[in-house]
Formats: structure tokens, C-alpha cells, sequence
């Protein structure tokens, strides 16, 4: 069953998209935000391929490997962009994507 | 901050939503499909209403309690319907449901 | 068909989802950001439930009118905010916003 | 501007999305269902990646293109499943889902 074989990459890609979205909502109430920017339009894109892989893998998905590739990429350059921001959302948020991309690249391998 | 005074009632969506997903596809391959397609269009419905639902409660906003009101609801009837039939997918997928609606519920209230 | 019966609305929200995508971006470009972060935030939470309705609207969900009043609201509440910008995407994704609401208004009614 | 450079394909994108909710509920409300399993989940998976497709457009993101070209892939496979069917409600959604194919393709190239 999908959901036992893909249980750790779907665990985190579900938090991971969580932590994205509460970055997201804060550093939109943070006082320098237009240093946030990047920050913000990255964690929108990763809480949505994080969800769709999410999807993908419990539906069983034969492009689940394809999204979780994708989910990837994106979990990294959005975690190595909030790794750059002292605001705990921010480090949270980090700790979170890379555990994402981890999970996602070692499930594709 | 809205994912930690969320954090149950966004894990039991998140689970939900998984489950559903699993339920839905499962359905898919029984042979008597023609008994599951009103769990199969409940499933998918709970899926999408469970993942909303996660989304504006991490991002903490203010229609964060409709949804969920509608999420219960849902969630409710597809817990209700998968309840009735013994596969295990369905079985689990009912359970997830049932705490998902019931967590909603307490949320709004 | 739920699509043939729905299609303004169906057409309305998928406009008011893209506009409303496209103006979160935009507007986290504008050199003035800190005035517009009320209008991101509103703009990602207005994309996710207009997204929402459509399915359920195209599935014939029995909960489409739940989704399509809340979806007016939230329509309503951002398509507000944007047009109290003077920047060419607010004040476009505020037409779009505000005609969904209306769409989904009379959806419901 | 994102909207304006991919419109043909994001419109492309919406129809199909629509087109396959509706033929997956279609499909659950046939006699012979057990032909139309494939077709459902095949939909499913494809109004899923046609909306992220579409919010990825809209958005202006720099995996656009990696998006669009897994859409295509799916496009297909389910414009081909669908295509098989002689219900109206699969013709109509094979012909959005080729043509949605297409214009993935198009844009990716």
C-alpha cells in the first residue's frame, strides 16, 4: 500500500508545507519585509508541490517519483532561501524544506 | 502562533486527506466497484476540503473556522459512508474521518 | 450537467484565481511591499478557495454552494483590499475578485 | 506579464481540469463502472496537475516549465484512457485533455 511504502516522504512533505505556510503569513508581518520577498513567493510554490506530492503518493501515483523529484528542487531552494533569515518561522521552515528534500530525493533514488 | 494552536486539528486533516486518497484509489481496484463509487466521490471531495482546511489554519487566517465547519461536515459523511464497507481501506479511511470530523468540530467551537 | 449549470461561476473563479496569483507575485516585486502585504496574504488565501469551488462546482458536489458562499466572501473581502491600490494588477485582480464574488453570490442564492 | 504570456495555456489547463472533475464523476455514475476505474483515476491526477500548472503560470515561477511538461505526460495519458470511451462526458474530456497536452508541450519548448 502506498500510504506504508511512502509513509516518511509523505510526513514530511506534509509538515513541510505547513512550515511554509506559517513562513509565509509571518514574514508578511514582519517589519523588514521586503527583505522577505523571496522568502514568501518561494514558500507559497513549496506548500503547493509539497501537497501534490503528498496526493500523488497516497493515490499510488505512477508520476509520483516525477513530483517528488520536482518537490525536490523546489523543497531546497526554498529551505536554502529561509536558512538565510534569523526569524524562527524562518529557521523552522528551513529545517523542514531540507528534510523534504531529503526524503523526496531518497525516494526517487 | 496558528500551527501550534492548530497542531492537532491540522495533523487529524493531514491524515484524513492521506487516507482518503488511499481509500479512494483502493476502491478503485475492487471488484465490486460499482458498491464504492459514492465513497470513491466522497473521498476525493474529504481530500480536497482536508488539505484547504490545513492550509488557511497554518496560515492562520480568519476563515480558518468555516472551513473547518465545512471540513467536519464532510468529513462526517464520507467517515458515514466508508464506515459500511468492511475493506480495510475503507475501514481506516472511516476512522480517519470520524477523528478529523470530530476535531473540526472542537475547533470551531 | 454541474458544468453547463455552473459554467459563469466555474469561469469566474478560475480568472479570479489566476489574477489573484499573479498579483501576490506582483505585488511582492512593488518596491513599496510593506502597504502591500495585507494584499498577498488575501490574494493566496482568495486563489485557494476559488480553486476549491471550481472542483466542487465540476464534481456536482452536493457542499458546492457551502464552498461558492465562503468563496464569496473571501472574493469579496480581497477584491476590497486590492482595489484600494493603484498598481495595474490590484486594481485588475480587485474586478476579478469582485465579479466572482458576485457570481458566487447569485450561485448561491 | 506571466498571465499574459501563458493565457492560451492556462486557459487550456482550467478546461481540462474542469472537464476531468466532471468526467470523474461522470464516470461514477455509469452502469459499467468497472471500465471506467482507469478513467477516474487517471482524471483525478489530472485536474490535480493542470491546477498546479495553472497557479504555477500565474504565478510567474521558474518551475513553470517543469510543471507544464509533467502535465503534458499526464494529458495524454488520460486524453488517451478517456478517448477509449464512447460516453459523451470522456469525449469531450479526451479533446480537453489533447489539447491541453499540446499546449503544455508548446509552452515547454
Amino acid at each position: 500500500m502506498s500510504i506504508q511504502k511512502y509513509k516518511e516522504c509523505i510526513e514530511a512533505c506534509n509538515i513541510c508545507a505547513v512550515y511554509c505556510d506559517n513562513c509565509a503569513t509571518s514574514c508578511l508581518q514582519e517589519p523588514n519585509l521586503e527583505n522577505m520577498a523571496e522568502c514568501v513567493r518561494l514558500d507559497i510554490q513549496c506548500a503547493q508541490i509539497c501537497r501534490l506530492a503528498v496526493a500523488f503518493m497516497a493515490q499510488g501515483s505512477e508520476y509520483a517519483q516525477d513530483i517528488c523529484q520536482l518537490c525536490a528542487d523546489i523543497c531546497q531552494k526554498c529551505g536554502d532561501e529561509c536558512g538565510q533569515h534569523e526569524a524562527e518561522h524562518c529557521q523552522e521552515c528551513a529545517q523542514a524544506c531540507h528534510r523534504c528534500a531529503s526524503l523526496c530525493a531518497s525516494m526517487v533514488a
